[in-house]
């Protein structure tokens, strides 16, 4: 099985933070290559980052289908663009807010998310929205921070710490989802000492395309096919 | 007053058919400039269209800023990068999609959509469900007619007229808005025809603008702001 | 154009305080009268001001038609016999609270109704229980001041803006509603001190109106006719 | 234990077709006294009927407390003027639309309502949005018989019930509530033929009310009172 | 009129202590057998306990068909297998904590619940979700006291009082349900404190039984039934 | 890695006709041992059969840690029991009806379920109710075929399909779970012929509990444990 891990921005240095973390995801066997894009901005923090990203994410998730992958993962927490890149190719797009949210339903009631940035806070609770999953959600809480300075250290776990705790004691959390796949190297530190699932929304996005693909299941083409149009059909 | 029509496609001949209608929509002493893009999708059918259009229309609202317009309206009935567009500029951006469930609201309890495609209808729908309409919505349906065929003539408003009637008689419409800005011909005789409200969102979103405009009021900085971020504000 | 502003109580000393604003919210050419009713209440302040107010509040709907108004708006931030006053007349019926929402949810994901008392507060959650419209409200507060003593001074403006600035900061809101139309002149400085969106109900009301006249809609015969009785329709 | 039972028109003839049936419905021991309105419209079947009778009604609340009775029902599927009745009074007051539902609730997961006119089933709908019901609502569905046309025979009886087999069949009813007091005679007769419970209002009310008063309960000062306002407090 | 109350836990001093209450609770004529298991849980506290219960509880509700009972009561506020009981018989079954839920709909727009324990309150959220009754919930607090230790003594009081009055101050709540059949005692004494409507949940239940006994409805054969079974039906 | 899958039922053919199925759903190098129940209903069909099931299934999962499985899964399309099973053990509880609705979520917008009976339809919906997930679901659909006859036949195949294509043309389907473990054989064929995702829910079962084993997750311990006891803390 091939999988391939599109992060939405143009950081190198973002890339090689999450390298490791994608391929430890992966089950024996699984091969997972992880790309960036060429160009675009460096950051996806705002729907203004989305709407730039666009075009240059699409075009990465049409070449995995010629590249032979078996899957494709969005590899950030805002879901980016997910609908568009189900309608361009036939193979499994799995976004990794989404996994995340997917994966926290079997484990409780309610869950929060603490997230990089007020305007990444409100790109997450539209989603909810458009999923109908608010009912489930806790809170969305801000560790406000960059998504580029999101360094494993002290200052940043703490401010994660911090809201994961307010979320528990304060919102009702029963769960943590990280709200940013720049965030994974906290979610083993941070279920240790909080004693309730942290989920990485990086790796659940990696767990979730495998599973599907082992499944043979991919995205409805009646949800994200063109299927009433004249035309000719999507590449791939 | 000056606003700023955005067609988000590049047809010249789409964008040729339209212009008279927004002119007419707006009141006595306010102007009205429709421009389409320079080059991206022909129509807006998919997310794929709306993702490889984005950063055309992003451009045409931040010009807008700096152009003096008083308001910017997005000229499309499945409100592409509506949020990216209220993230770039402070003044207001109003979207035709949205603009016209707004109308429907006040109209009637229940209303139905009748839009172009299958693809088309699940955009209008994720946006209600994420505006949390959609228990205001009778039904979303599909009149098969692709947006650059939605010529004024007597198949293409039988196609339209035939869903609207089955929205009333089998869903429980009260209202119909047009799930397509290329449909706005098709309205006043609509409306004529069925005996209750029939909304154009083109129209709808020029007039909602000069609202807008007359009350001094623009998008929520909060909601759409960045105002948590450490580098520059964003322009205008 | 010609809009009849009923004013649903019996104070000379309030509709007097409201005219010359509702006035300068109309556009250049369209003229608005503004009414209140012979008898009844003083204000509307709960559900049993309501009930009284009710049949003289129909009367005056019953008379705009006769007297060739284009439209009319019932000047009440809690949306008195809205439904009724729909059924009464052909003519648009635009209700102050309602447009109100409306207007706010074009501007942010969720906001926050400043209004005068407890019973006012129930009045305003139940209407938008029953527009569907919670899910985009952040809170209904109360600034415990009765409507005839909405002076324009600073005491009542620091109870305002005290509940604002907590809508903001402990609510999530992002814009701002006034929950009486007394409020008005407490909309301008609000907004320029909170810097978010506030939106004058009355106000509102009258700009709807213009744009339901100028686009030749009005309420649903469906939603608001008694089209299936067996009488006589209604008057007008 | 005494309650008074108002039904909000001033038809004789109708109440007359009333007083058995309320008085059978009450426990032994239970005094039943029915009145209608000395004035006002002649039924209740839309929002202007409500307008115009909402006076007399609140008027025929008020005055029950000082005749000591110890329950008030207001008679009527579409619950007209409850909120205005509970703020008048501190004795309970109980609808006999929400009293129908309510007791529907316990006996399924969905249910339908079979009401007499397009206009009352609006308003029926509407109090369920309000009351946050509707997910417990198969459908609402219309007999099209006016109120005083309601009379105990075969051709009322098969409309009704056909309706009622449809709501079973299409909707996915699992009860049936009554959408009109004078639908009363009906109850007994479908539950037999239907196999499923069958609500009549009217009778649910009455019940409620001797729960409510023999339990010492009545509606919430905080709900329903003007605990803020700084005037008198309302009669009892 | 007969009625067996059942409660679902095996201690025979928790049931003495309740017997005078429910037989309290019930009309003049009307005769209540109170029982509790023979074996099983102490307490209901938990799902866990809740399912080593539930056939005990079944075999109790399926004897008093046969005992000639005309309804059962479950005697527990987290509605424990409620829905297995009325697939069992024909008669009414009420279930405590759902009874205490529809009394309290009819008395105010939101109430809170004030229950023994974390897990409790979990079971009672999820009960309301599965209802769809949570967005009229104000909350759900927690006492902290096990249920075999809710005596009716200061301290105890004392952790309900406190829970009530910040259910009231700070989440919105206009009247209280007692989450526990175990606390009656403080009902009546907490709605004199607490000047609003409290709910005792096993006396709700014996009131709503007789109400359906008297109106002769029972459980939806085609919500509770297993209509489409070809094997034999289920025992009365 | 090591999955106890129970099936709770006593049938020893039922359990024949499922074990291969599960262990090919599970991934190189994970155990998966498949037990039934030592007595009780011979197959899942209502709550009556799920309060009778409920202590030996809770038996097997408490046994299921001590024989040092990593995870359990229920193999039950109506998740029996879910709650006091993750009370009950600290390792993870996936069962079969939830991990099913998880994996729809993630390919299509709306899906419908085709189950075997009215009566687990019934349970279906009331877990989707209590789950928040309703609004994602198309219809729940019954094929009418007792779980003991779910044979691999032609028959026992077209009443399933027919249901499915129902599902698709009349309800909005974009995706199909199926309702029953028994019905697992008809995953592949069914997907081949409708061209869309069909999900089985024993192997979503499998497939999620190998994904949160190897995430170190398992069920939180502020939604499933009894945090707040005084008493010993549950079994492993």
């Amino acid at each position: 099985m091939k999988i391939k891990v599109i992060i939405p921005n143009s950081s190198i240095t973002f890339r090689e933070s999450q390298v490791e973390q994608r391929k430890k995801a992966a089950s024996p066997g699984v091969l997972v290559d992880i790309v960036s894009l060429p160009c675009g901005p460096e950051s996806i923090e705002s729907a203004y980052d989305e709407a730039l990203a666009a075009p240059y994410i699409i075009n990465e998730v049409a070449k995995a289908a010629k590249e032979d992958y078996d899957a494709v993962t969005l590899d950030c927490a805002i879901d980016t663009v997910v609908r568009a890149a189900r309608e361009t190719v036939k193979i499994p797009v799995i976004s990794a807010g989404e996994a995340s949210h997917l994966l926290a339903l079997g484990l409780c009631r309610k869950y929060s998310i603490i997230t990089v940035l007020h305007s990444t806070a409100e790109a997450i609770i539209e989603n909810l929205n458009k999923a109908g999953l608010s009912n489930r959600i806790a809170s969305v809480r801000v560790a406000k921070i960059p998504v580029l300075e999101l360094d494993n250290n002290e200052m940043v776990f703490d401010k994660i710490c911090l809201q994961a705790n307010l979320a528990i004691r304060e919102d009702g959390a029963q769960a943590i989802v990280l709200g940013c796949t720049g965030m994974f190297w906290a979610a083993e530190r941070l279920k240790r000492e909080l004693g309730i699932p942290v989920i990485d929304p990086g790796a659940a996005a990696v767990k979730l395309a495998e599973v599907y693909v082992s499944m043979g299941l991919s995205s409805s083409s009646i949800a994200y096919g063109r299927h009433d149009s004249l035309g000719e059909p999507l590449s791939t």
